[in-house]
């Protein structure tokens, strides 16, 4: 069924004249086929090379850090522990709750303090938070060096301002431009890139 | 910022001149909120006295299936568990994967099979798989009864019939029609009611 979905979605795409780039062609794709929503074709923005940098990275064990359980649950976490990496998503942990509160924090922005205190190359997954990735462009103006950064919050407050931000401080991103986005979209994408590890 | 988020909602519909049923009202907004898509407006469809049917359920501790984990993860499970309710997901159950592949069936539907084996009032929050929603409406034919069927599963093979077939059924639902929705769409719908199960 996956794959008369994607036949369905290239037949679409020829018929709107669309022609993808091949290296980015399975993420698009794959975001479209999670949202039904063409429009991402557009909006999805990624900066030069950042497919294979993820890719090798994966390849490497890199782990994967989530701002919602929700994007943890929906990246395929089997294909990712064949490589040795594994997915994180700090936003529930008691010691998380504590901090953002003493600190007047939000969660999410502890969550990838934490994160970021792991000894391993990092790709971050944000679906969800706009201050997750204020605090990654905190933390990456600090000497931070995150893999890349996955930034596709979904929302009306702070969401388009923290893609722009994001995508302006100076390392590997896939941004969707825009409100648009979540947890699904960034399962989506994580998903679409370890399914193509070797192409 | 949620609070934000939803003036901002209600701002927009009103420019847009939509006045949306009272009782309606905190699910679509809830699932704009979820999506950034103002398209839901238009293609959410509920059955006559859906939403108190679902409210009065809960308060009296019916349970929540879903068809993914995604869904599971995002349905506050929390306030569910106040009233006695708790959320299941069967699809990655190893009992489920060996019948499937036995009765040739997809996961999704042995999943709903096995669900319906619960003594327990349920809803179904169908996100992801319309062979899901395929077998409740076989399972209704044959006599069962759900309180009531969430179908918004997403994609471009078989979800835009199984919508409608559900819609037939005779049991109370919440339908988004067209090939959009989405595991988060479903968990979107469970929490709104959930939040507002006083109202």
């Amino acid at each position: 069924m996956e794959k008369t979905s994607f036949s369905i979605i290239e037949k679409e795409l020829t018929e709107q004249n669309i022609v993808l780039e091949a290296e980015l062609a399975p993420v698009i794709k794959r975001v479209i086929h999670t949202t039904a929503d063409f429009e991402y074709v557009k909006t999805l923005k990624f900066s030069d090379g950042v497919i294979n940098i993820i890719k090798n990275a994966l390849k490497n064990g890199a782990d994967i850090i989530t701002d919602t359980n929700m994007a943890k649950a929906g990246i395929n976490k089997k294909s990712l522990a064949k490589y040795g990496g594994e997915v994180h998503c700090f936003m529930a942990d008691d010691d998380v709750a504590t901090e953002a509160k003493e600190k007047n924090l939000t969660r999410a922005a502890v969550s990838m303090q934490k994160a970021s205190e792991i000894e391993k190359p990092l790709v971050f997954a944000v679906g969800n938070a706009p201050t997750a990735l204020f605090e990654l462009c905190s933390l990456i103006e600090k000497g931070y060096k995150p893999v890349a950064v996955i930034g596709v919050p979904v929302g009306f407050v702070n969401v388009v301002a923290a893609k722009e931000m994001i995508m302006k401080a100076g390392v590997p991103f896939i941004v969707n431009q825009g409100r648009k986005g979540g947890s699904n979209v960034a399962a989506a994408i994580c998903n679409a890139l370890l399914y193509n590890l070797n192409d």
